[in-house]
């Protein structure tokens, strides 16, 4: 290419669309600098272009007619910010039919339509960048796709969900679980309705396109064993806090013999791993792989202008690779299996409240060994109505540690489910 | 380019070369589904083909002539994993001249000669890459060059250097000075003669490098303060402990109304800032900018394997950019002024040791006051000989800091000179 003007559509103007024809508009020269072209907004899908806008735009900047963007020789790049699943796919598709590249920034619709609009990318041989649908600002898939790329990536940890680590993080300060979900919403981290956010549905959406990235293998967001965190409770923090232990929603894809394993679910993680570190809204995600050992990029993972500056950001990179054949390919050149869910070896830790008479630790014990679920720390507790018992176990697949709990829940002496949750540590429990 | 070998040289074969050719010969596959191309290490420049390699390689890849690789019209690429001033930057002229871009892991190259060979790398439409140079397979470089374009990034602030980190970290746990060293030492975190990380030298070139790609403008090793750990001392851990902070060699570039300012200097580190969680001998850059805020980055800094890892996805990301104009220029853009060292502002750290008699605290409280320095906290503690104050200041600029802090050295009842460092917390303190 030679240093001209590469117009830019956008599908979509709304917080993220504005925001990224703020930063085109105002860092022209830095794009320029970094890639000897100028980036130009020269149309934007809306649904009314009459709308006020947070941002004033040129009304001529505005179209409802997706024809004029897909049709336009002019336009050589779409960034997609609309969000939603139709007709966003349908767009995307057309557009990469017509030889577009496009950057998106919708994690529902990569990690459900994921494989077909790859397909349609590789057979075009042209680029669809995704950066700002996973964890807004922070580069995850660039250093996954370009920098890790001979380090066989067997483990991703994240904490990919701002909402739910926002509640955890003020529960650990004290706050009940429903205190701390209503400050969420009143300072802007929760949306109305959180359902999404805290039933771990947001971060395995994330994690399936986290773990295909990683792992090369398609993961889908049905493929995603998932459990969020209104059950979670304030006794299960403050346990958590005596064991140096803090509660997270993590999401962890990981390569065991071959096999893929993609969950999401609350977890005791060690106060000295990195990932103990995050604290309120903000989002990190560990990499795990041969010659790196361990990579943790952390920072807000939400946020209009921090989204829209991933999407600048891919923009950027097609225009830097253009013509080179540089991830012209579907990430997924493999298709690994899953996992059996019970396979997945891990610490555990168990809070189980019993009636406080004798024999029943020793029932308790019993049904773990049973299970070859072998007791590394072990913290009872009174109560009000018996007492607690606060265990970490050493490792253990998550069937040995499921079926323990099962029995362990079909005691007499046992007064409500256990909570069983994994444990996440660098070091011998 | 169509999908051929990209034939390879290396300068050097020791730890990271011998790492380098092994990544490459094990991942080819990787590498080609990445960029379409196939690298192929052909050529290492070794003053001694005979002697024994860790990694065995054919005797036909060694070379002791330079002028077998610049002048050999079929490589195409060249890491530079030699080390050293001379001949690095003689033979990373001359190939650059000879029109092949170049890989480099040469922290000392790259902050003390950047000028003269980025100048002949732009005028050459060459890339010379150094992602290897700083914090080994940390991708801060492709972050800050490629993720944050559009960001303006005002602030840089790593932990750069492992050894000095390790060191600390062990001292938080009880160690003294000479025995945490001498257990680093062991370890292989620490070489035999580790003045050059303890000093600060280390962490000033990496931060020279940072600095001149976050803001655009050249930052040579002479223009960065740097302060080394030599002379933090147990009670200043401990205290540090105390106020809910850790001791760290932290090093800072800041853009302060268009001037720059780079330090490196032990600082305290609020627990809650995501800086204080990087333990042992790990590292981490966080990057502060517009749209983003801040992103961190945190992993082993050092390693042979590691600091491969980075060249390789260095080679992999030159041929996945090559004949588009990316970064095939200069990062430096602009020239911009040093701030003066006494202008910076920061909260700050002061532990003096003090006869223990009425009138003291006055003293040192009025010294502070009439430079307009603010006490935000103050612990004062019996000594064997006296008193020990610690005090965390409110912001205040460097140079009211520092001179305040010599007019209290200056006071008879101070017993010996006080240690002051800044704060770094996201907090007010």
């Amino acid at each position: 290419m030679s240093a001209v003007d590469v117009p830019v559509a956008l599908l979509g103007y709304g917080t993220v669309g504005a925001a990224v024809k703020r930063l085109i508009d105002d860092n022209g020269d830095d794009i320029e600098r970094a890639t000897g072209h100028r980036l130009r907004v020269v149309r934007a899908l809306v649904r009314d272009p009459r709308r006020e806008r947070s941002t004033p735009a040129e009304r001529s900047l505005f179209t409802t007619d997706f024809e004029q963007i897909a049709r336009d020789p002019e336009i050589k790049l779409v960034a997609e910010v609309m969000g939603g699943l139709e007709p966003a796919a349908d767009y995307v598709l057309r557009l990469l039919r017509a030889g577009k590249p496009v950057v998106s920034a919708n994690k529902q619709l990569i990690a459900t339509r994921g494989a077909e609009l790859f397909a349609v990318a590789s057979e075009e041989g042209l680029q669809l960048r995704f950066e700002a649908s996973v964890c807004a600002a922070i580069p995850v898939i660039k250093v996954l796709r370009e920098a890790l790329v001979v380090n066989n990536v067997y483990r991703v940890l994240g904490i990919v969900n701002g909402t739910t680590n926002f509640v955890l993080t003020r529960m650990e300060g004290g706050a009940g679980y429903e205190d701390a979900l209503g400050e969420a919403q009143r300072l802007g981290y929760a949306e109305a309705d959180p359902s999404d956010d805290l039933s771990g549905a947001d971060a395995a959406a994330k994690m399936a396109i986290l773990a295909t990235i990683a792992f090369g293998s398609r993961v889908t967001l049905g493929d995603v064993i998932c459990e969020g965190i209104e059950d979670v409770r304030r006794e299960h923090v403050s346990a958590a806090q005596e064991l140096d232990m803090v509660v997270r929603l993590v999401g962890s894809a990981s390569l065991v013999d071959g096999s893929v394993d993609v969950r999401v679910q609350p977890a005791l993680v060690d106060r000295h791993h990195p990932l103990a570190a995050v604290e309120g809204a903000f989002n990190a995600v560990m990499l795990q792989g041969d010659a790196i050992r361990e990579i943790t990029l952390e920072g807000p993972g939400a946020g209009g202008q921090e989204t829209a500056s991933a999407v600048v950001a891919d923009l950027v990179s097609v225009v830097g690779t253009s013509g080179t054949g540089f991830l012209q390919n579907d990430a997924c050149w493999r298709t690994l299996a899953r996992l059996p869910p019970g396979r997945l070896r891990s610490p555990f830790y168990l809070h189980v409240e019993v009636e406080d008479r004798p024999g029943v630790l020793a029932r308790v014990a019993e049904r773990l060994a049973t299970q070859h679920v072998s007791v590394a720390r072990l913290t009872q507790r009174q109560l009000a109505d018996g007492a607690s018992l606060d265990i970490v176990t050493h490792e253990a697949t998550a069937g040995q540690a499921e079926t323990a709990v099962e029995t362990i829940g079909r005691l007499d002496e046992v007064h409500r489910p256990p909570r069983l949750m994994p444990v996440i540590t660098d070091r011998p429990v």
